[in-house]
């Protein structure tokens, strides 16, 4: 290959203008130079994305390269944290300039929407693959984390669960399923650009005793406030907050995947019955809706139940890594 | 699979104790929760290594464990940074423990000997790679650029160059090779845990006027302080420091690997003519020898020449990563 990894940086991967001023050196050296803002913490975060596993052959490249960013930003909005830097390791198997430039279009897009920087990362021969590191900032004492529930808090998700799912069910076996072009499309928007609730998250601070985003499942990730925070929780099935999609299937099968299905990037968290108001207050500039579902409880255990009070059973938990 | 993400990050990378009162926030959340120090600015740098390009199928785990944060912390010392938070993405193809124990090993034991502790992370199933990010802290204002090299300057790299080359060429072919057994290792060791030269990027701030580490190969990095400084450089070859080995092979054939072969992790870096007596001062307490090779001229371009002032004429530049 005649074309250097330095080439390939500058032509896709170097914004032209400097964006933030807290960057003192952003890519072209050993390493970024960052200035971090007085009276804030910083907050880390990295994830993978890897051909086979997270997305397809079919995936278009711009999908890949927003879903990379988003499902970082992502885990930054669930810690109340503003994004700002970003690192992005990038692993290919050969270099194909049409692949890249949409690689970086979704992944630019995205990231200029949110007013972050790319300050660093790395461009290497393999199997594709794509990891990002985000970098933001929260108030000292002022970020969100799992361990706060307490017996009582209601609990509450953004936006609708379970549409990421059934795209990837509709992907795997679409025979199945007699949906109208726009539902597809509407299915693999929720899948493939995952929105971060970065702007919820933010409004969260000071007022959410607990939160987390939904990327293996509701029910997955619940369960890791519950044991953080070692409380419990009775989840009202009939409140799960379900697009229209999912609304013409039979509820029990939109119920499983509103609580087991993946990749939703929802934030759910938890505040207390008694700053319901408040929260609205806090909430009420943000677009995206927000649904209580259910309340943490002293007793160890998460339970859901019908709207005639009777058990639902949970049939699958969610993602299993390995 | 039954074991979850959860429970391998539990057993093999979450340290018992914390290690670091800037972090308020380790593992087990969406992102860790870092308080910075105060007046100083954030370095951040990420390195991936891939089997079948930076490793073997035959690389030990312990090995591959050391490097994959070796590399990291190597850029951090160029920028004169002290390193302070990892986090590590590793992508597996199976659940291997006694890989993962090894593995462990080699990235806790340089780990901890640079004081610095696992923040965050991610583990995914898919082909063998590994994602290194580093964070460290730099005095506002003292970080060392490739930018800053002047005309005049000498050029000195650290401790010796061509070994991790020479073993690399002795792995593909080691019918070219009569080494004894203790060489072999003592090669072998320098290509797979090299030692990042943290110390010495501390003791350069305020005095180096530029720095890179040499991972690409000596002509190449040290190409990359040239361009970003719009200087040039004359080296003499007969001043490059080479390890006993190397010095046992043909003079011309060890210049050559010295200059073009990769994966050292020495610093290179120059200082004002002038201050070599302060620079000694500064270095004593370094246990990692330094050695001046050349000195940077206004003129673009850089030129290597022989103890006769004759040129010497480089064959192949440096590792290009596609």
């Amino acid at each position: 290959m005649s074309i250097s990894e330095f080439d390939l940086i500058q032509r896709f991967f170097n914004q032209e203008k400097p964006l933030r001023s807290d960057v003192i050196l952003g890519i072209g050296d050993d390493a970024a130079l960052l200035q971090p803002p007085h009276g804030q913490q910083i907050v880390v975060t990295t994830d993978t994305l890897v051909l086979g596993k997270h997305f397809s052959d079919n995936t278009s490249p711009r999908d890949i390269g927003h879903r990379s960013l988003a499902v970082n930003l992502s885990d930054l909005a669930a810690m109340g944290a503003e994004p700002a830097w970003i690192l992005l390791a990038l692993t290919l198997p050969v270099v194909d300039e049409a692949w890249l430039q949409q690689f970086s279009q979704g992944f630019f897009s995205l990231m200029q929407s949110f007013h972050c920087q790319l300050v660093g990362g790395n461009l290497t021969c393999g199997p594709l693959s794509i990891t990002v590191q985000a970098l933001g900032f929260v108030p000292s004492g002022k970020a969100l984390f799992r361990s706060g529930a307490r017996a009582g808090d209601r609990i509450y998700v953004s936006g609708s669960l379970g549409d990421a799912g059934l795209a990837l069910a509709y992907l795997q076996n679409n025979k199945l399923f007699s949906l109208s072009e726009k539902q597809i499309q509407s299915l693999l928007q929720r899948l493939h650009r995952p929105q971060p609730r970065v702007d919820m998250g933010l409004a969260l601070r000071g007022i959410a005793h607990s939160a987390i985003d939904i990327s293996d499942g509701l029910a997955a990730d619940l369960g890791h406030i519950l044991s953080a925070s070692r409380v419990g929780a009775m989840i009202a099935v009939a409140e799960l907050p379900l697009s229209e999609i999912l609304q013409e299937l039979p509820a029990e099968k939109a119920w499983q995947l509103a609580l087991s299905a993946g990749d939703d990037y929802e934030l759910c968290f938890t505040v207390a019955s008694t700053r319901e108001k408040e929260l609205r207050e806090c909430l009420k500039e943000i677009t995206c809706p927000f649904t209580c579902i259910g309340v943490i409880k002293n007793e160890a255990g998460l339970v859901f139940h019908r709207e005639d009070g009777s058990p639902f059973g949970l049939k699958k938990l969610g993602f299993q890594h390995f």
